[in-house]
């Protein structure tokens, strides 16, 4: 079995497993207390903050440990919004933030609130100037991914937190993806980690807050974690996550020029082994370990299937592997092709042969997918056809629509329009995506009776 | 070593850390993802929802696992609170339950909630008609703990559900300190438990919610457990509670009455050995591991560290011992001694001797702190004066303003009175205290220019 899905969840670091064994014995008390147990707990989790402290590049009482990622987030956002609540309640994020930020921008609109999502371009990547320019007076906050999750974008953290301070508006960025690698660049107010991300154990987050950012912890009182993460330290896990960070720092150099030539050669190869896929995401500005492509005809949960099947544990943003068949904000943010969608996310230590084995698997698993679903032939047969062409998808699902469309527009006279029927979400995304790949023309969206009507004119 | 302080926290059961150690492999990946280790995460975490289900005694769809025991009951309080926002925002709690219940009051209030706190009795328990008679037609939620924390004392749990359903108000169990002892009797709604209580790890909670309870999620919409508990599952340690809790409940029957033994062993020979203690909590209703008591003339910290160096770890509720110099609420709503408070919580597996070494050294170690600061001998001795005494205590803190009310009572004629000032908090439960254990009558407490003056009359 091979996992390429270490940017949703990556296993168990040695060093993690065996500092968790250690410290289990060692820091299962409550640190609160005053016999030896507590006071053993308590110098275990004050060993660990200094040196989280020293990892991130901030000072130890500026880190909070929480129960996870998400936490840390959802506690930063509304600790910071609270404490600058005379200001205003704007916040800003980006379009392709982890969904936990998207919750905690949603919630905060809920209770009064404004929020700006500034657009991403085709790479995934915000522009420091969209960010300055969504910057307002009543800003209280403004939220940065240090680079996206699905398709490993770099954001320019720097640029915006410089952007951020000029306005005198705190930053908080989500580093879950990239603190592994190193310490976020900038001058940031705010930062959110997940020790899973980086070969931890669950059950950690942590939340930076710089001395001298306003912040009013929010929820009933509590007074762990200076009051900012209510409940019982999880003191065995905080060690393990602390010294598999330090572990996996120290060999994140040579790892990342590792890792970054596997991709780069799926980035290559896929597009030369695999008809019909367009590799998304920043090709040079981006994480290691990351490589996202989209299949056109192909529905990614079946492909998953098939990898799966193959020995290969992948994720995907298509619609059809979500719980509400919508396709992955991000793909969407990015007006990138969302079906067949693959996201490979190599753990640390990655072998080569394992990438070999994937590119050797892939082209008889989208091919077997396309198979099954009638996919249309790569090149499609001309043949002349006059009035308009319409296709009732109505209640077909992601990748049927496009199936559908590919296999009508050899029928359509160039310069001639075809209009696709269809009610599911993706095609919104894919329709489009499809006409930019095959070089037609993506006319535009008009409301239908049920769904909406996708025109397209061929161009050649 | 002997450790006495297992409802801070229980020392990780070797079925625990077994179980732990297992799915550390099997159960770090993403439940929410389709690939092969992503589903054998989700089955482990079906494995254990069913078993925590079946130890409950609830359906296992009424079980989401959060990140601890505070966790489980902040996001049960705002969430009944919140599914009941038509009927009112009246919170019921005890006076006497653990903090996070009633931070969780006081952040409701905060709110514009309205919260009764229901009063206990000198044994620490509510009588069910007080609680029935708290419920109001705006009352939301009522919350009890199924046993008392610092005294052990058992509450009325299931006669208290059976009003609060007669009144059709949700009853919300904090059953942290009980659960490992056996389900929570009685027809409650909704119930919080913490796994390193029973000898699980850290960073596992337990909150329970009855089918057809309304509840409302607060916070940023998350999809994990039922969207009741936001960020990532931290699947190895909810296997490990889990399995955990099977085995403290296998062998709970027996393990009961060998720990009630052994507390009931100290509550005998506590007052024999150590002169003017009063050993605190009911008799007979109460947990079988706890035990408490308070010394006259001792302040806890002190105590705690004199134990501590013979080698036994103990808490306590002192004044002394908080952050806040004020003495633990439970002792203060039971109106007992709270100086020279020592909780003893036996952990499973205590053995009998580490009791008996225990009841060795406790006399020598009060005996030593009495002696430091100059306490008086247990029975004074009598002779006569005139005028009303004043003792300016002034500045000083628990127990020194009831060691000098102990050294000057002598010279007070019988029925006389003596002034105690003091702008210590702990004087003003102390000092009624000390009256109700010597004999003297307890007139009552003053406005001072600093402090209060509490007044003594000598009455033998």
């Amino acid at each position: 079995m091979s996992y390429f899905d270490a940017a949703s969840a990556a296993p168990l670091h040695p060093v993690a497993r065996q500092a968790l064994l250690a410290s289990l014995d060692e820091g299962w008390a409550d640190p609160a207390r005053l016999h030896r147990e507590g006071r053993r707990a308590r110098m275990l989790l004050d060993a660990a903050r200094e040196a989280a402290a020293e990892a991130v590049g901030c000072r130890a009482d500026e880190v909070v440990f929480t129960s996870s990622g998400t936490r840390a987030v959802h506690t930063g956002i509304a600790g910071a919004l609270a404490g600058r609540r005379r200001v205003g309640s704007h916040l800003i994020v980006s379009a392709v933030e982890h969904s936990c930020v998207l919750h905690a921008a949603e919630s905060s609109e809920k209770d009064g609130g404004t929020v700006t999502r500034v657009a991403v371009n085709r790479a995934g990547a915000v522009t420091p100037s969209a960010y300055a320019a969504a910057l307002r007076p009543d800003t209280a906050l403004a939220c940065l991914q240090s680079a996206n999750h699905e398709v490993g974008t770099v954001q320019p953290v720097a640029e915006v937190a410089e952007a951020c301070r000029a306005a005198g508006v705190p930053l908080l960025v989500d580093a879950a993806q990239s603190l592994g690698w190193g310490p976020v660049e900038g001058d940031w107010s705010l930062l959110a980690g997940s020790a899973h991300k980086w070969g931890g154990p669950s059950g950690v987050g942590l939340l930076v807050v710089r001395k001298g950012v306003r912040f009013a912890a929010q929820g009933p009182a509590d007074e762990r974690e200076s009051g900012r993460a209510a409940g019982f330290e999880n003191i065995p896990a905080i060690v393990a996550a602390v010294a598999c960070l330090r572990a996996v720092r120290a060999e994140a150099a040579q790892e990342a020029v590792r890792l970054r030539e596997l991709t780069e050669r799926i980035r290559t190869r896929v597009p030369e082994l695999v008809p019909d896929v367009e590799v998304v995401g920043d090709a040079e500005r981006r994480l290691p370990g990351i490589v996202t492509f989209s299949c056109l005809y192909v529905d990614g949960e079946s492909l998953l299937h098939e990898l799966d099947r193959a020995g290969f544990s992948v994720s995907s943003g298509s619609s059809c592997t979500s719980s509400t068949l919508t396709p992955s904000h991000v793909l969407k943010a990015m007006g990138v092709l969302s079906e067949g969608n693959v996201r490979v996310s190599l753990p640390l230590g990655t072998a080569e042969e394992d990438v070999v084995r994937f590119l050797d698997v892939l082209p008889a698993a989208v091919a077997g997918v396309r198979e099954k679903l009638g996919a249309p032939a790569p090149a499609p047969a001309d043949v002349g056809r006059t009035e308009e062409l319409v296709v009732d998808s109505l209640g077909k699902r992601c990748p049927i629509p496009v199936i559908e469309l590919a296999k009508v527009i050899g029928d359509v006279p160039v310069g001639g329009t075809v209009r696709v029927l269809s009610d599911d979400e993706a095609a919104r995304l894919d329709i489009p995506a499809w006409c930019e790949m095959r070089g037609q023309e993506y006319v535009g969206e008009e409301p239908a009776d049920r769904g909406s009507a996708y025109v397209v004119r061929r161009t050649g």
